[in-house]
Order: C-alpha cells, then structure tokens, then sequence
C-alpha cells in the first residue's frame, strides 16, 4: 500500500470520526414514519459528502419509499468497476433507557464511538466513504472505476432498492460488489463472510370457534387455538432442534474442508463465546453439531410470538376464538424460499390437530448466499486483510440475512465482497450502540488497500 | 302454593320488572376503577330494596373492596334458616360496538329484558327479592328465617365476602344456601345445578437467554422460551385433551346412576348444542367421553394466553429472553387445589426442556362442589321447579366455579342449591345481554313456592 494514502488516512482520521458525528446525529430511523425528514437528512448528507468526495455524478433518487443515493466515478476503461452498497437508515432505539447516553449524540469512550448507527451502517459505510477519499486527495483518482448505492430503508424491508436492483441492471453492472455491513469474529482474529442465510417470514393464524369462549362453560369440549399453535410448533421442531418437514435438509451448502477444518477447531471457543453473548449455561437445539455449521447452513424454525387470548395482568379465563403465531425460517444458501414456504404449508395442514380451520401468510423472504473465495476479488479481499492486521482472515457463515447480496448474486450475477468491521460486541440493534475506534480506522486502511489490489489485476 | 301469593305475584310482574330496570341502569363493573361509586351506588339500591320490601335489619359492610350488602328475617324459631346470595355488580361491556342498544339502558325485546346484568346477576337476585316481597306483601311475613348477602365483586375474584364468610360463620349460619346465578337446560327442559367445578389458574414464566436476541446472529444455537412454552403445553395436554400430570385422574366425583343415564341419553342433543353455540364442526378433545361429563367431572387444561416476542403487525425476528403462559385448569368437585398446584408444578419442571429456568405462579384458586340431590332442600327444589314447569328438572354440572358455593359448603357446612333461571344464550358475559321475561316470572313462581315447601318440613 503505497505510502501517501496511509499518511492520508493517518492524518485524517480525526476529520472522519468528525464527519461521522454529524451524520450519526441525524436520526433516521426508517420504520417509524414521524423521522421522514430525519431519514430524506441522512440521504442528503451523504449525497453532499459523495460530491465533496468528487464523485461527479451524484443522484438522490426518489421513489416508492425513503430515497436512494446513486453516485459514480469512472477511473479508466481498462480498470474494474466496483459496486458499493451501504445504507444511511438506522433501527429505532427503544427502549431508550437502556441507553447511557442519548443515541442521537455520538460520543467516543474506551475507544469506541457510541451512537445509533455508529457501526450499523453508517461507521462501516463511512469507512468505505474516507477510502474513496484518501484514494482521491493523495492520489489524484481512485484506482477502479466505483458506483455507490445506498439505501434508506435496509431496516424496513429495503423494498425500494430491491426493485430499483431488479429494473436498473444495466446502470448497476460492475465486476463485483462491495457491502460493509458485516461483523469479524474478532479484533485479534479476523474474518470474511462467505455466506448469509435467506429467510422465509411467516404467520400461522388458527381459528376454533366462531367466537371467544368461557373456559367455565365449555373447557373440555371447546377447540382452543392457542394450544393447537403449541402442539404444531411442537411438531414442527422438536427438542432437538431438528425441523420435521419434510424435504427441508436436502439442500446441502458445499463447505470447502479449510472452513469444515476452522469449525471444528473452533467449536468450542465460539460455543464459549456464545454462551456468554446470550449469558445461557449451555446452547439449546442440535447440539452434536458445531455452532458454525448450526448458525451457517442449517436451516433453523423459530417462533417469535403469539397472539391470541389474554396476556395482561391477572387471570381470563378465555378461550380465543383465533390465535397467530409469527414464525420464521432461516435458510441456507441454495435453498428457494418459494419452494420452502410450499414445503412449510404443506407440513403446517399435515401436522395441525384436527377441528381447525388454519391459514398460512409468507409475510417477505429472501434468498441465502454462498460465495466462492475462489475468485480475485475475494483473494484479494483475504489479502487486504491479511496485510493489515498480520493474520489470514478465517470465513465465516453469518446467519443474519442480507437480501441485497443475494439480489447482487442473482439479478447482477457478480461476486459479492462481504467485508466487515464490526466486532460482535457492537450491538447493532439493540442499545449503547458502538463501533471500535480501531476497527475504523484499520477498516479505511484496508478498503483503501482492497481498492489498489483489485486495480492491480483487473 | 297459595292463591293470593300467585296472585300478588301476576299483578305485579310489571312492577318487578320496572325495579329491576332502575338497578340495571346503574353501571356497577366492578373490576374497573373508574366505576366504582357506580357499584357503591347499586349497593345502595339493594340495601334500600330489602329495606322496602321489609327486612328489619339490613347492613352495608364497608371493608377491603365493594361493600356487601347484608340482611336478615326471623320468621319463627321453629322454621329452617335461609341463606340466600347473590351480587349486584356486572361484568365490563366491551365490546361496546357489538351492543345493539346502551349496555345500562334497559328494554324489553321479543319477550326479553336485554341490559348488562339482565340476568347475572341483578335479574336472578330480583326473582329471589320478587318473592320475599310477595310473601310478604300477601301473607304478611316470609314462611323461613331469612339471611342475604349480596356482595360487590363476584366479577372481580370476590375477595371481600370470601374473607369475610370466614370470619362471620356464626352470623351467616343456617340450614340451607341458595344461589340464584345459573342457568337452566332449556326453557321447555328445567334443570338444577348439582356440581360445579374448581379452578386453578396459573402463570408459567420461562427465560432463556440474558437478553433479547435476532434470530439472525443467534437462531439455531439460542434457547426459545416461546418455543419452549409450546413443547411444554403440549406435553401437558395431547391432542385427545388427555392431560398427563401424574396423579391428575385420581378423584373421581361420585355420580348416581340417574345423572349417568341422563348423559347418555342426552349426549348426542348436547353436543349439538355446543357445536351450536361454538359454531364449529365437531367438539375437540376427549371425544369418546359424554360431553356432560367432560364439562362436569374431568379436570381440564386451558392456554389462555402467550406473552412475550412480537405480535404486531409485519416481521420482527425476535427470539425473546422470556415469555409467560396463562394456564388455567378446571378442577372437579373434591380436587384440592393447592394439591393440583404442586402436581401442575411438578409435571412443568419434568417436562421443560432443558436449557430454561421457569417459574410457576398460582393466581388464584378455587374448589369444586358436588351437590347431593339426596336431602330435603334439594328434594323441594326439585319439586318446586317440576311443579312450575310441569317436568321433572334434570342434574346438571356447570363447568364454571362459583367459589362462594364451595365456601357454604366446606366453611358454614350447610347443603347448597344452585337454582338458575338463566337460559344457556343469555350470554351473560357478552353484548346484548339478556333474560327471558318468561323465566324471570317463572323463577318469581318457582322460588316462592320453594320458600313455602322447606318451611313445611323443616
């Protein structure tokens, strides 16, 4: 990495945690609709700090939803075009008094910034954002040919982008995409993702009598919805963790032995690392297997809720005439939430008890991920990491969904890049919200770097 | 039964049922706070009622909740003591919208009073208040020894007068209790209460992980609580509505052969009936039992409700730290409680998975009763009713606890009769409310007489 571009980003790095204050400031929370104009704010920032930057074509697009900011910067023909994707919108910060601090109002404390949004996303986007910089003002132009799309509304659904990706093929075309919205395993060990799971949202809704019951009056010979919602998620997954629906564990991911290698040696410093992220004495579900393999490329059923009956203080004795369950699936790369969600219905009417009338919604889903590291752009990525923090980066599966990766992978049909900064400990969702200093700082490095590498053998 | 009491009564029906109209009118839902000078004040109405009609002592007992209403009739020493209870406060009205007329605006209707409280319970303690002042009006004095006791929180666990039922033994003590709160078979097939059953009602809370966790970064390694609640509940209840508690089917509740054939024969129309007034196509559960039975002496299992997660509407991938059920079970006549309590918790520590802590709560409990036919006040009873109707009245078992009668019964150890003039689609906890004008004056009739009969066999 040659040495002005790292005396840049030394230099500055002051200026771009400064930078990064003023757009975590901005409270763009994008599925409660009173923080519209926060959200349309934080789109405006970045569009200013994509001009600044000297992007020439920069465009705030509106549509059906929160606005996306589309820029691009041609290198030279001959050089790869990068497609970078981030997003500006930020989870809502309830319960607000779990908070130390204000999560509006940045703050930097053991080395980390804290704030909404500090890592998720816009501390990773701004990550990427300061290297584009650093490229620019030491060396004159960026070294690949770059797009950049970020969105508003990865938080609430991203239906915007989705279609944007799917009708905008051309304008998006690229060798190869970037995201930087992913966590490492640690800041001592670091890591790639080679896969994200897909997800199958549904809910179950059940109906028994034509209206609610007294269990006085009729316990005994009354349907009661909610415990035939118990018996079918009984039987849908058992104790064991495994999902009795038939067809569901026959889409194996090809896992290269190097990974099936790492899983194994390091099952049990991540089952100890789970445990103590979830602050629980052992793991619950398929326990013979080793949690990366469980959280990577198996398919998981989880219910999230049900509703029905009463749940206040006291006792009600009443039998609901209706109940839901909201449940869903993650689902390994390969896997076609479509067909699983035939295979799902099909298992719900064959499993639910007799004398219930049930229907089964698919509220949204979206498609796993499985990316080769046989490609350039993923070399080069373990090579930048590499070269910045003195280790080999291992792959890890992550078993959150990131739908725009998959869309990238089937609608784009190019390599996706998921390289992230986040630590495990960041808590992204939830409150006191943090990014690690270093992890900032070393991120710039390293995108910076990853842009010189993959210039280099376009 | 005497002319002029029969006639008293037919003349003055008009006049029973504009009182009843001015008590009903008054909004005396006593689990809601913001009516309580409304129940003081339906309390009052009583009080000024029997005060009327010509009881020489009646109290209004302030204490720990809704005021009781107390008053007392020495006949003659010789008579047998009567002591008669029922409750002037209603059940909430919601939901209002499903009401065709105002909940406290009373009005007759194809031959039916309709108003909150029509029928439980102002409407029976009306019938019962109809005949003490008929006696008194046309004979001059009532033929028993009489007590009352109204109390104010029947809707609202009744803690009040089952504390003080306890403490007053000698006060409230005679030879027989009657209770005017439930309903009959049918208005052309009479029947009287001879059991009621017990409940238990229960809270089981279940935590896993330390905090709530994304079923992206956790799902296949994390503890469900909710998942857990279902495993749990249908362990504890299959499918055939058997319960599996050790221990739970012990008790058997004596039946005579007479209430034995009665089941059988009236199966087939009771079960249409329920499918009726369920709206469902066939009955769920221990369906090769008698639905008799299985409403009067089988203990029964209920899920009322399921908190914790997410229940709003769309797709939030929560796998919550906790979650709680609410659990009832109905308990036939000799099932203690607090016994039923310890198996119940038993039974959930044996058949929780593993990975979770739970707790078990017991909210609140009451016994069963089952009720000899086999003594004087039941055989007048029976034959105040045939006499009226014109059939012989048929045993029935109510699946609801009315825990003041198991209090008569076990604290001041007096027989109990459970003679209603309810109709089973009354819906005395529904809109639009009712009581068959028929039955008020049929009951006015029938409980008159019954007051004559045990005061000629003491």
């Amino acid at each position: 990495m040659n040495e002005s571009l790292q005396k840049y980003i030394e230099e500055n790095k002051d200026n771009f945690v400064d930078e990064l204050f003023s757009w975590l400031r901005i409270a763009s929370i994008s599925t409660l609709p009173e923080y519209r104009e926060d959200v349309r704010a934080a789109a405006l920032w970045a569009e200013d700090k994509l001009k600044k930057i000297g992007f020439p074509i920069v465009e705030l697009i509106d549509g059906d939803g929160h606005p996306l900011v589309f820029a691009e910067y041609r290198a030279a023909d001959d050089r790869p075009t990068i497609l970078f994707y981030g997003h500006y919108d930020v989870q809502p910060v309830d319960p607000l008094a779990e908070w130390d601090k204000p999560p509006f109002e940045p703050y930097i404390a053991n080395e980390n910034v804290y704030a909404r949004g500090a890592c998720d996303d816009k501390g990773q986007v701004m990550v990427v954002l300061a290297a584009f910089e650093a490229w620019i003002r030491s060396e004159g132009k960026l070294p690949v040919n770059v797009k950049v799309l970020l969105e508003g509304e990865e938080e609430a659904g991203g239906a915007f982008v989705d279609s944007y990706v799917r009708s905008h093929g051309e304008k998006l075309q690229a060798d190869v995409a970037l995201i930087c919205d992913t966590h490492m395993n640690g800041s001592d060990q670091p890591s790639i993702i080679n896969g994200l799971r897909g997800i199958l949202y549904t809910e179950i809704l059940v109906r028994g009598a034509r209206r609610d019951l007294h269990s006085g009056s009729y316990g005994g010979v009354a349907p009661n919805p909610l415990h035939a919602l118990c018996l079918l998620l009984a039987r849908l997954k058992g104790e064991d963790g495994r999902i009795d629906i038939p067809g569901i564990y026959v889409s194996p991911v090809e896992v290269s032995e190097e990974e099936k290698r790492f899983w194994e040696e390091d099952s049990a410093a991540m089952e100890e690392r789970l445990r103590r992220e979830m602050g629980v004495e052992r793991l619950v579900g398929e326990n013979h297997l080793p949690p990366q393999r469980r959280l990577g490329i198996r398919p998981t059923l989880e219910v999230h809720g049900i509703r029905g009956g009463f749940t206040g203080e006291g006792a009600k004795t009443v039998i609901p005439a209706e109940a839901l369950a909201k449940v869903s699936m993650r689902l390994p790369a390969g896997m076609q939430p479509k067909r699983v969600f035939a295979q799902f219905e099909r298992a719900v009417r064959e499993k639910m008890p007799s004398g219930y009338m049930v229907e089964v919604r698919n509220l949204h889903s979206g498609e796993g991920i499985s990316i080769s590291p046989d490609n350039e752009y993923m070399r080069a990525a373990v090579a930048a990491i590499e070269h910045r923090y003195g280790t080999r980066p291992v792959f890890m599966r992550e078993g959150g969904s990131i739908p725009i990766a998959a869309l990238f992978d089937t609608i784009l049909q190019i390599p996706v890049v998921l390289m992230g900064f986040g630590l495990p400990d960041d808590g992204a969702h939830g409150p006191n919200e943090k990014f690690s200093l270093s992890q900032f700082v070393k991120g710039i490095l390293t995108v910076a770097d990853y842009l010189g590498r993959i210039a280099e053998k376009p």
